[in-house]
């Protein structure tokens, strides 16, 4: 999928499965002048339920987003649908957090550099002063925040300060290793992603590639998934794995393991930011 | 995609982008009560091209096939459109051309049994033998027309009567080692799948495992693609690759690329009968 | 790795790491007149393991088997050896269990006749009548032992009774819907290989693709293991995974996942055979 | 594998195929108390080669590197062997050459900074500004030399100016766009490695995505390989790919195949720095 360079704007819909709706949808867009440049629709037969998104482009488009909105709110409700609008020429701001390990980071900041991520950067938090010189190398600017068990609580509470006043509505977890409160984490619902380092369901929780040795397993993987209140159960977005065998010890997982780690998390913070990700339940639809 | 068990109708189109075409194809549907099992678009921005597959449950459809094909004529002309109409309802027969090698034949025959491939197979056809015993297990008239240098004109002479007698829409060629001529080919248009044992461009042409092993190459691949004239070159339709290490010697590339070859083909004879496909000038969408 | 068409001997060893030891093999063997055809050693650092696996053809070796085990014996005793000596000149004997889904068998059957598993394969076992027409086919005795919660423990004896007058070395569970009692287990430790159809440690137990679809992941796998008195927590032989999608509903995952499980299983049973593999604690060593 | 931190050495061999000559290596290794770390060996049946790579730590070895190859010249003559012996004890010097696309370069920087590179880095050499920020920031020289038709054997001079006088003996060509003279190519046999963004023999030469897109093939590839005279012919040292849809457009293959390369370059240079590498004719064998 190209990002359109064109403003564009993405209608996301999620309702029972009904007879008329893709034409209700498409005529709706038509006769406002709408150019529809992508359209994706998925039934999941077993939940009867019914997926869609449409992108179109502003050009010729007749209503402004309040219009769209209210002339779009009646045939919404008519199919029961539940509904997200986006447009694509808001760039959103992304937060990114750290520990020690950079590999994440610095792939995600080579992706933004290189024009693959469409969103601005407005600051880094770690609890750490590792990633600080390259932060400062790509001009974001760094907030480290030293975390203990005891001043957890104002740490956070610093944390969501931060964000707000950058205006940041996706944070995305490059191994941070920390594990976010639900207070945080219900503030920003659906739009925290995180990677871990294992296949899940397998190995989750702390140091999956110890256990990943210890059990024999011949592929290891990574995980990108949004996060919840349930530590490693968040919808998952992206897994991928790669061969490991007998000769692979502890640091070989680990090295091999930071490759797909990157790799998942660009894929998922990408998918993302072009609003390609439909949550439902607890799982996700990315249209292609 | 789950084969919907019902009767269904599927619209392939093919034609140049044009606003309001998404539109005017879902309202057609819905004003006759069509009730869309799935639809799927894309746009080849480069060339200007768009293409939409949308399949529909025949039920409450209140159009039959002639006056569909009637009434469907002057919205297609309007917005130039290529396009196929194409009924889950009947079965396509698909004939099986195989020589020496086995694996694919089996695979097929497997697949078929297990409820797979959505057709009849009425007839396999053979230049030698060795699939005889295989083919009357699975109860399919098998027909062995040995091929020489001398013969090929009446051979495939001999073919096309036993395609045409049993109404095959369908030709597989199942590492079928002959080439077919021009004028054979040309009678089954987009309907002779081929799957060549490599990772197509690269060693087309006779002996593509000495060829990889000469090469050095750290992948092997296998291709499944329709024929056209010219060959090893038509249509590509699915691709898969293997690792291989120095310590793969020729027997073990032809032992490992057995495994994909039988992958390849199964999946693209699975998406043509799916009526997945859509070819535009040398290359395929396949619809997911 | 080619299997040697002239009759060789292997010999497996596992010790604790100690200067000298390939010396001391490579000399005996040498001294002997044995031709070297493969030789993998493996270090695991973090035990302080050795591993080795060396294959030498017989032709100019001027050991028998009894006066090559009694003078080995010593040299093994003063490096702490556990080792192994097989023969390829002895074709094991493989039996195959099997329930109602064919795919794995037929795999395995078609992989026989292609010459890939050095084995004979004197009886196919079943709970159920479906695979016995492929049997026969195949010119291979078939018994059919249905099991019902009463009878499983007379079930299991007959079993034993079958492997051991047919000199069963290995056992194979090509997708066997039965757990084997302990008692069983027992008697062919490390001689029993099954496919289970997930990626291990994940979805381990019953339903592994209905627990897939309802934690939305996006790869499936499959796994081989040795069957250990623990279900599905025996050493880990070989893993692959496939993509999945939202798209994909049960029955996709139930096909897609055909093709992994059977590939999986092939190369399990291929790497026995070929006397590569090594256990230690719960995990194995694959020479290649 | 894991790259042993105290000091060891390396043996290299590429011989005919002879009886006894594991036995002798291992024997004379052992008499002068090396402790193997490593042993691997293979036999081409084909051409009748063994190769062998064994690792000892030089700890207890009682022989310095003059003395290990005057005793060892006698052996290896006997056995008509080519041997390279190398010490882990010596750091080579990597020089990098990139043009416009620095993912490789950066990807590069920080496998050296996280310690999956065993090298100094010593100079990068462009024919462009825009890596000079980065080669600042992690604090290695850079010479930016621009490259004319004009000017190409100057510049060429330059270059060899610049390696002979950091003793560079590894050059990276990052997505280098310049093709050396066999003059320059001369100089540093097997010790070049560039990256080709295509899986190679497909699509050599110029705008292999272009020509990937062209055919609709439904996989991408990269290839890491030694530079030879023959623009893209050298041995191939590793290849990956990925999967590519209808859906993908020029960008999207080459934002794709970004991804690979710089993973298929990776190991390629990580595997020469651990003397992995062993070249006959226009092969490689890499060790595990």
């Amino acid at each position: 999928m190209i990002v359109s360079s064109m403003p564009s704007a993405i209608l996301l819909i999620h309702s029972p499965d009904r007879k008329g709706l893709i034409a209700a949808v498409s005529d709706f867009l038509y006769k406002h002048g709408a150019n529809v440049l992508h359209a994706d629709q998925h039934r999941d037969n077993d939940l009867g339920l019914f997926f869609m998104r449409v992108e179109w482009d502003l050009q010729d488009f007749d209503l402004d987003q309040q219009a769209l909105r209210r002339l779009f709110a009646p045939i919404a409700e008519s199919f029961e649908m539940q509904w997200r609008l986006e447009y694509q020429t808001t760039r959103p701001a992304m937060a990114i957090f750290v520990s020690k390990y950079l590999h994440c980071l610095l792939d995600l900041l080579h992706r933004h550099q290189s024009g693959d991520l469409d969103c601005s950067i407005p600051l880094i938090i770690s609890n750490h002063e590792d990633a600080r010189a390259h932060a400062e190398f790509y001009g974001i600017p760094f907030h480290c925040i030293p975390t203990t068990a005891g001043n957890k609580g104002q740490a956070e509470r610093d944390h969501l300060e931060l964000l707000a006043a950058n205006g940041v509505s996706l944070i995305v977890l490059a191994r941070y290793m920390q594990v976010l409160s639900p207070a945080f984490v219900t503030q920003y619902p659906q739009r925290i992603i995180n990677v871990h380092h294992s296949f899940l369901p397998a190995f989750s929780g702390a140091r999956p590639y110890h256990a990943a040795l210890q059990r024999g397993v011949k592929l290891i993987g990574a995980t990108s998934h949004y996060v919840t209140d349930v530590l490693d159960e968040g919808p998952i977005i992206e897994q991928d794995v790669t061969r490991v065998s007998h000769r692979d010890q502890l640091d070989d997982l680990v090295r091999k393991g930071r490759d797909l780690e990157r790799t998942v998390l660009g894929r998922a913070v990408a998918w993302h930011l072009e609003r390609r990700i439909l949550c439902y339940g607890n799982k996700t639809v990315v249209f292609d």
